[in-house]
């Protein structure tokens, strides 16, 4: 079983076909989470993998599970796969690229009539990018504990559409109970969504946890007035606010270089009109570290900023921390297996911590898993940009197969 | 005449009654210029016109004119009015308490059998506002010469709509040619905007002028690439480009303390997700002042931050002046009439220089105009909260009648 390899040119073709449910003109794909392309994605999803005899259910968080029977059907699954939503203005590969190669593997096994120990479970994970709702990775934490079914449910996106109602209307409202199953294992192929390996020039980044990170859902309340009539001194300008407050994100992140980062993504104003003093502003901050101590840090940093720019803008500034994920360090055993994996393979590799957060941090809590990352160009992601290479793509695939098919014999009986 | 007074309570009652028009719960009015609550509101001004006598026109970018005869048809008329349109979240008095209090001159001028030598002339204005087609104010502009019709006609709001086909939707692309006619004279009643006349306790403001204002609209572009994985010093982050603009033009501003003004109103991130950094982030610059050469400096300096940011923040920042409107200085004989009339009534008034832009300032280019300011309850307006005190009101709508008459008396036969 050792030398059997993935397809290559039909993972891409695959990749291909599938950037049709919500493609962009511009090369790109749309695909919120619950929206009608999610849905088309998720009906194709579930038809392929119904043709490779799979059994598929979904859980009350939609999550999509296609089981493989292996010999020993009373084991745990070894599971692997990632999150068919992209972000409004996404690319082909980011999520997509996990499950289409999980998708693949499965197919490989079909063809080389290969049957497992354990059973091989692929994951398509509900709303992983948490752009549609808040916040991220949503229902892999459902799955893994962190959240409950009722919280998960009950979340809107910004139109005030709830999770549960959006999950019923296009028909992924499962009845399986979030969490109801364990797992083996855990393996997730991502891109890298930053620039190391292309830079560097490396195939395989075999992934040893995972940056902390802090989201904070942040209000500044000023008051609305004539932007000719209102002298400055006597305004509470929003906008001044979530100025000064965006520029003193960047400058905590650049206090903790090389690592720290900062950014503001999202910006409501309100009312939003050119000779209006924005009387409210919604916007989002984004904090990250990979070292716990640091991260709390410029939590610290961030909150005496808050109240330092509403004192000095006469505003108010409500901010309330939506995500708080601690720093992760993935399973050493399925670590190592990746890392044999891509060595046996004669794939250049190295080992890097992971900048943004994946389902595997959120299974990491509670089960064995590790991730295999490959070059995204440029180092670009969350793009119409967003672009991979065919043949360190499929090299991808290839460890992400030959890992789980060395986890299973290693697997005691 | 110059013992005839408006009726107080029958102008509040109709600044109430038309209040439905787009009413809002917090007690504000949202009725962007040429939606469907505009053409509510100018069916309703048009049929109380009618009902009056007046002889009603349209022209080809939507002003309507209710023209009520005098004793010598020869004449220009002499002018007044402002603009019912509002804000997305404005208040019952900015604009509609000068077109309100016209028609109230009108029916007192009937109720009375008044009949003037030179016909009247009570006026709507389109999108006074420009704060769904900008640039503001450009109807009375292309009345006044400083606009074509074709420009106005071109104009596009965020949606994609058209000036000319929304004119058209709602029934009042006019056959009239803009500024086909000439005024003899044109005089607007407006609520301050500011605090000025609110804290001094004083009823009038005899507008001498208005200050200068421009207005920019700005674009940075970045580029988009995952909040977790792109280290600080590879981005190209719009939004801080933005956020670092935005506190400069309030520096500026205060650089040119007492009478200097800045403000960022309207902010549009792209793709505006928490976990991207902004590619691209539209917003607008409003810089004002009531000196010409400052507000010459205040560009220069805008121009200098603008470059400086870019280069910063290693973006591309694309601005471009949508507005150039110098400072007022309104005609001396209107002026002088409306000083006079609220001396003669006895109200307390001092002269004042408008901070907002009016349809008078573009009037002002081409013919004789002035401006009756009355208080606004804590200078607060562009806000749902805008208020006025009825005696207030009152007071102002009888300065316009008595300046009104006056002029007519006093011009040449």
């Amino acid at each position: 079983m050792r030398d059997i390899r993935v397809n290559g040119e039909r993972l891409w073709s695959t990749i291909v076909e599938t950037s049709r449910f919500g493609g962009t003109p511009g090369g790109g794909v749309t695909r919120l989470t619950l929206s009608d392309e999610d849905r088309q994605a998720r009906d194709w999803f579930v038809a392929q993998c119904r043709t490779l005899g799979c059994t598929v259910t979904v859980d009350e968080v939609g999550n999509v599970f296609a089981l493989r029977a292996g010999r020993d059907a009373t084991r745990s699954p070894i599971a692997f796969g990632s999150h068919l939503d992209t972000q409004p203005s996404g690319g082909k590969f980011d999520g997509i690229a996990g499950v289409l190669s999980g998708l693949e593997l499965m197919r490989t096994l079909s063809e080389n009539g290969v049957v497992t120990d354990s059973p091989l479970e692929l994951v398509n994970w509900t709303n992983e990018e948490g752009s549609r709702f808040a916040p991220t990775m949503i229902a892999s934490g459902t799955f893994a504990g962190i959240y409950t079914t009722g919280y998960a449910h009950g979340l809107k996106d910004r139109q005030g559409n709830t999770f549960r109602g959006e999950l019923e209307r296009i028909g992924y409202l499962g009845d399986r109970l979030a969490g109801d199953h364990g797992l083996a294992a855990y393996f997730e192929l991502h891109i890298e969504q930053g620039p190391v390996l292309d830079q560097e020039h490396i195939t395989i980044g075999v992934v040893t946890g995972a940056q902390g990170q802090r989201w904070y859902d942040v209000t500044a309340k000023g008051r609305d007035s004539h932007a000719g009539a209102t002298p400055m001194p006597t305004r509470h300008d929003a906008m001044l606010a979530c100025a000064r407050v965006t520029d003193g994100v960047n400058r905590i992140a650049l206090n903790h270089a090389p690592a720290g980062m900062g950014t503001v993504g999202l910006v409501e104003a309100r009312p939003n009109s050119r000779n209006v003093i924005p009387g409210r502003v919604f916007f989002t901050v984004d904090l990250r570290h990979p070292d716990a101590a640091v991260l709390t840090r410029m939590h610290e940093e961030y909150t005496e900023l808050v109240s330092h720019v509403a004192r000095e803008t006469r505003t108010e500034i409500v901010s309330e921390c939506v995500l708080d994920l601690p720093p992760t360090k993935f399973n050493e055993r399925c670590v190592s297996t990746v890392r044999a994996a891509a060595g046996r393979l004669g794939y250049s590799h190295r080992d890097i911590v992971s900048g943004p957060g994946h389902d595997a941090v959120n299974v990491a809590r509670v089960f064995p898993a590790a991730m295999v990352f490959v070059p995204c160009i440029g180092g670009i992601s969350h793009n119409e940009a967003e672009a991979a290479r065919p043949e360190e793509l499929t090299a991808g695939a290839n460890v992400l197969l030959q890992a789980v098919l060395e986890y299973d014999r290693q697997l005691p009986a």
